[in-house]
């Protein structure tokens, strides 16, 4: 594997100028009565009221702004069938270049609708991680696509520490920021950001207890591969990539592990109380805050919800 | 019935200043989607995330604010089991005095469990019009209470008038703004307000099929009060006031009447969209966008999403 590097606060700046234009500034919400449960102030940061309905978009329009422009001709390519394939063709829409997303057979139908509707070319494959790297590096040879991994690209991880540029700027004060943790692109850009503009600030990460890669290879030194999730977490999947574990490492960013039932909880008093449609993987972030209460209580905390892309046929309660 | 007067712009304008501690200014949002659906560009005033998760709050804070202090210490009164209620309740929290609710037997329990939450002593009393005005006027009575009408109450008028002030701010430009009107506090608030402000704005109102007080009483040229609602717009059964008709009248506001099966399907596509959770009453506005299409295309269209008070277990589609 190809090392990649992390981005630097020089380059998320750069990221947040480069994104302007097409991405929304999303508004940081409050709640009295999450606040009275919590017993501490929480200031929610709402990436489901962004484009495409996820932060994705951020990392996304910041990789394909960031090429130069014989690489954007040849488009971009990515495999998803979440939310990053989504904003990959949203992102390329902006630039007027095509987008390619592979994505496995079986795949929820709603979500490739949405990516094509965003207006991506789809490419079916197999419903394994060999099939869906092999199709990739394929189409990148037929096609000279430039690859935008959802987490393990240094401009897409800085696209998604914009995030905290703009809540450090909307809450101040703020002693502390919980984000969900997948893949990492999320984790690892926030704390980039954060720990340049507020270094004390304590940094805190979500994952679900069926997709607990992150919180495993914390513990252990080094990154855990042979987990398979087991989580209605759709969004938080992915096992950490080795850039993202290596940044939560440096930024001493504390996984907490939610169990899915914690999390539906949380998911259902965030649409009660904030009047918002989250996503269950957003609501990690809130059902950590509950569950290691003592760690909060008291504190100005952020908290990145991270999209709101629902079947509204299907919830989880 | 005692004549009550239109707030002048002025009031709205004391109103604005009087609330700024306590209320929310709530986001605009906006949708690719949507706009392409309606042919139009629609700006979305979000008063599902004002406090109490309704506009109510604005105007039943205006309200409290307004009186004196011997009126305010002994308390505030009103008869509503729905976001009126709670607003009263947690207006007079702010000002620390006393609020009595008036509300009927079989009351939606949640609902009374929010009013009681934020803090209102609950009077129960028969389910007819004539015992709520009964119960009220003996409170009225025994505890020297001010009633605080929900929309045929001048201060109250000029709270809900302040969303027009806010999003005529945030949304430069506008053609058209649209409101759901039940009792017409809101949209005489807003016509008033929006008016003074730029004269040349279309206003229309949108009001279920099943509750077309309002729409008959402008087409018959007097207030029209044997309807007996029929629709899930809970929020919108009210008959329209005195003075409310009077705005729609003078401010020339046409009103679009929608089906509740087109507003729960207008309901759903917010929800998917805008990734906000809002209450069937409030998306009577976007219904009526989608079926008067011709009206709004090519405009720059204000919405006012007025709640986002749900049963979660009770969805309607």
């Amino acid at each position: 594997m190809t090392t990649v590097a992390l981005p630097s606060f020089a380059q998320i700046q750069d990221a947040a100028a480069r994104i302007a234009p097409y991405a929304r500034v999303t508004p940081v919400v409050r709640s009295d009565a999450l606040d009275a449960l919590a017993g501490a102030q929480l200031h929610f940061k709402c990436e489901n009221l962004q484009r495409g309905g996820a932060f994705k978009f951020r990392g996304a329009c910041n990789a394909v702004w960031a090429l130069d422009e014989a690489a954007a001709a040849r488009g971009v390519v990515t495999h998803s069938s979440g939310n990053h394939g989504t904003a990959l063709a949203l992102a390329a829409a902006t630039r007027g270049i095509r987008a390619h997303v592979v994505v496995p057979e079986g795949a929820v139908r709603a979500k490739l609708e949405a990516i094509e509707r965003a207006g991506a070319v789809l490419h079916r494959c197999a419903p394994t991680q060999a099939a869906r790297e092999a199709t990739t590096a394929q189409l990148v040879k037929d096609t000279g696509a430039v690859l935008v991994h959802p987490y393990a690209d240094t401009q897409v991880m800085a696209g998604q520490g914009t995030i905290a540029l703009e809540l450090l700027a909307q809450a101040s004060g703020l002693d502390v920021l919980v984000t969900p943790v997948g893949g990492g692109g999320l984790a690892s850009g926030v704390a980039i950001a954060a720990h340049a503009l507020q270094p004390e600030l304590a940094l805190y990460a979500a994952e679900p207890a069926g997709a607990a890669d992150a919180a495993r290879s914390l513990a252990r030194g080094e990154r855990v591969t042979d987990v398979v999730p087991d989580t209605l977490c759709d969004g938080l999947r992915a096992l950490i990539g080795e850039p993202n574990l290596a940044a939560l490492r440096e930024h001493h960013i504390a996984v907490i592990t939610v169990s899915d039932a914690e999390t539906i909880a949380a998911m259902r008093l965030l649409w009660q109380e904030l009047k918002l449609v989250v996503e269950v993987s957003s609501a990690t972030a809130f059902a950590a805050i509950l569950k290691d209460r003592e760690r909060f209580v008291g504190r100005r905390v952020g908290v990145v919800l991270t999209g709101g892309n629902v079947d509204l046929d299907a919830l989880p309660w």
